[in-house]
């Protein structure tokens, strides 16, 4: 939901921009922060969000700062309709880190094209973050920070820092040596607390928590989370300081890697882009292929049931209660295996504890399996000798063993489920896939399969 | 997974803690950062944790910054193990949102008994942060920041600072007025690039983003993320300055909210302490509610498909398709539920954009359900044709016939299943109610009852 702000913003942007009174919609803009301006443009019609855009087109560092905050597709398409030329000056207004992302869902065409038109700065700032891998640490960092050799003064940094310009954060002061190595690091309040005599070598902390260029996002974030800092330094290979990853950008892979998860659970793994917006061809390209693996396991299951056809046309009754069998396993297998997937992402769980973890969720499991397997034997016997339901198959058994066998039925299903849920991600862990697929359409249809394929045994087993 | 650094420490500890080498212990704990220190707390064994705990009671501070970092729920196992003078002294080293945190955790005679241990300061500090709602601005607020009268010089203020101590953060410098009313803010670099005879009045900017006391700590995190702040002032209802919410903990409201909704989703809300440890029984108390939704779902299938027997006993084939019926259902179901869910979460779908999205899912719902139920209807054709599966009943009916009854039972389960999905949480949302809960065992069950209620009634309709 949009806040009432958000939503009296976007409500009058869209009666200017429908009457098109630029006068009044440019008013209204220039008392807008960029942030709430980019979050409002993934609400407004394409009509709208090009009006917007014209007139804040000019003021090339506004307009970076509201794309920067809109959703990435959207920016995307806005900048996709203008010329490369605007374009390429927007983006230079940007933070390298973010122009990149923007430039990688480009075509290579428009990418080179756009490039092309950026002073070389810039360009080369631009290129440096696209050398490097998707979600790495030297994709998101910035490579304007403030860094001074050990021997300058603090009265010597204290001018540099009045000089310094385009310099995203100002909270730490690293110090490196000549060729480029992290030495330390000290922050502004220390230089405040000092003799201005004093060299930057003599305040500084020397143990630096640093990140390799190729480090994952994700452990990066991990990392300044767990640290509690403001930005992270990110070195290469031989420990020279390449830049640097602030904690808003921090922030935003918090999200973003909460959301892949939820989405890789749902089975719409890389939907993340067609939440709002996304054609529906785009949508169903994404989600076809789990619901595949859906159709497949429906099909199975349907020749497992295939194989109990006489059990079946025996007791038809054994039919009614599928929707049980599976429904028990499916809930309880996915409890099992979203805790123990948020348990290894926030690393509370670690994959050598496995045999703990397998044998506290099997306990659960066998816990809540015998309490509402017990349940429903007792229900489903009330049931049948009250005559509520009657079997209509000539085939005798008594009520007392068909309750058991249901009973016995579902619980074994659910300590099956619980199993196949909690091995599962952990087993794509230690092969270093992410587990979070686990938790998706994968499991849950083996879940199904193995859990009827259960039940009609026991019931074939016990009842013919 | 933990890091090979954090493994390699666990190891180190586990070894020295057995063999009682309280030096060679002493030593490791010495070099380690009290965070990599509390992270690896909740992998080692209960009488390890003690052992490792009695060597750095003694350094309060220390101890504080391990168990802040620590999981909640070791924290208060340690704690509660120890004489209340001793936790007190702990907590009061701690900043008074987390001390609150942890307190908020102990039975009501064991918070008031360490309170009362406490010196009169903190005492009222960690009391005013349980005085406010858990998960609000207020109870994760810290209570000491920076702030001096708009008439003070920039000369004064850095005297100022150099005198001051535990302040939490030192990049804002907040301005406010005699009666405590927030009037602006300023940097600390602000301060360096200024004649130091300027008055803070006259560098401050004005407008300055806050929330209130009383603001949901979901949305503080979302502005702070939103405007890039290192920190959010925190105001009461006539605007006077009560407190600051840092960046750090914004990260861990981010991470704990997404850890909330998954496990909402996966009807197993509120089990979050239970993730690593937490006793069999907590964790069943937790799980079983939702898996009795699950189980009165499965009893109403039941039911419903007792009214079928009529047409299950004399084409016991269909009995065969009710998982596809359900799988299929279930998953394109929890597609679009937390397709929806994510985006109202991160506020990319608004709930007056209900139509579009609603209208978008169904045409996402109609081209998938067209293709499996095709797909199905073909694959049982030539099955049929083919004499693969033989129906076993007396009862004829043509093979096309049965073919697309399933066919259609699937695509109309679908398009159920993407209705209940995508219109659930929206309503909750609009109900005030967290539609997270709307992707759990309870829309699942939903879409089972449906789906299957939907697929006999086509079967009996046209086939009988």
């Amino acid at each position: 939901m949009l806040s009432n702000k958000s939503r009296m913003l976007l409500q009058s942007i869209k009666i200017f921009a429908g009457r098109a009174s630029d006068q009044k919609l440019m008013k209204i803009i220039d008392k807008v922060h960029p942030a709430d301006l980019g979050l409002v443009l993934g609400h407004l019609k394409k009509s709208e969000v090009i009006k917007v855009f014209s007139l804040i087109q000019d003021n090339l560092e506004y307009a970076g700062e509201v794309l920067k905050e809109a959703e990435l597709e959207i920016t995307v398409e806005i900048l996709e309709g203008l010329d490369p030329k605007v374009s390429s000056k927007i983006l230079q207004e940007m933070y390298s880190d973010d122009a990149a992302q923007i430039l990688d869902k480009f075509s290579d065409e428009l990418r080179d094209a756009i490039l092309k038109e950026m002073e070389e700065t810039e360009q080369r700032d631009v290129e440096e973050r696209l050398d490097y891998d998707d979600e790495t640490a030297g994709r998101i960092m910035v490579p304007d920070f403030f860094a001074l050799p050990p021997d300058t003064t603090v009265k010597d940094t204290i001018k540099s820092l009045q000089k310094a310009e385009d310099i995203e954060v100002f909270y730490y002061i690293y110090v490196t040596s000549e060729d480029g190595q992290l030495a330390g690091v000290t922050s502004l309040r220390q230089l405040l607390l000092v003799n201005p005599e004093t060299k930057l070598r003599d305040i500084m902390e020397s143990e630096v928590i640093v990140v390799n260029a190729n480090t994952d996002q994700e452990d990066v974030a991990r990392m300044v989370a767990r640290y509690n800092l403001l930005a992270i330094p990110v070195v290469d290979d031989l420990g020279r300081m390449q830049g640097i990853v602030t904690v808003d950008d921090i922030i935003d892979v918090i999200k973003d890697e909460a959301t892949e998860d939820m989405l890789k659970m749902a089975g719409a793994a890389g939907a993340e882009e067609y939440i709002v917006s996304g054609s529906i061809f785009a949508n169903v390209r994404i989600r076809w292929p789990w619901l595949l693996a859906s159709w497949f396991g429906g099909m199975f299951a349907f020749y497992i049931t295939g194989h109990f056809e006489d059990a079946l046309s025996k007791i038809v009754l054994l039919a009614g209660f599928i929707p049980i069998v599976m429904g028990m396993g499916g809930n309880i297998g996915t409890q099992s295996s979203i805790l123990v997937v948020r348990g290894l992402a926030t690393r509370l769980i670690d994959t050598n504890e496995i045999w703990s973890v397998v044998s506290r969720e099997l306990r659960v499991a066998l816990t809540l399996g015998l309490m509402y397997g017990t349940l429903l034997a007792i229900a489903v016997l009330v049931l049948l000798k009250t005559g509520i339901i009657v079997g209509s198959s000539e085939f005798i058994v008594s009520e007392v063993r068909l309750a058991s066998v249901v009973g016995l039925g579902v619980f074994s299903s659910m300590m099956v489920a619980a199993i196949i849920g909690t091995i599962c991600p952990i087993l794509l862990d230690r092969m270093r896939i992410d587990p979070a697929i686990a938790t998706g359409p994968l499991v849950t249809t083996s879940i199904d399969v193995f859990g009827i394929l259960v039940y009609f045994s026991i019931a074939t087993w016990l009842l013919l």
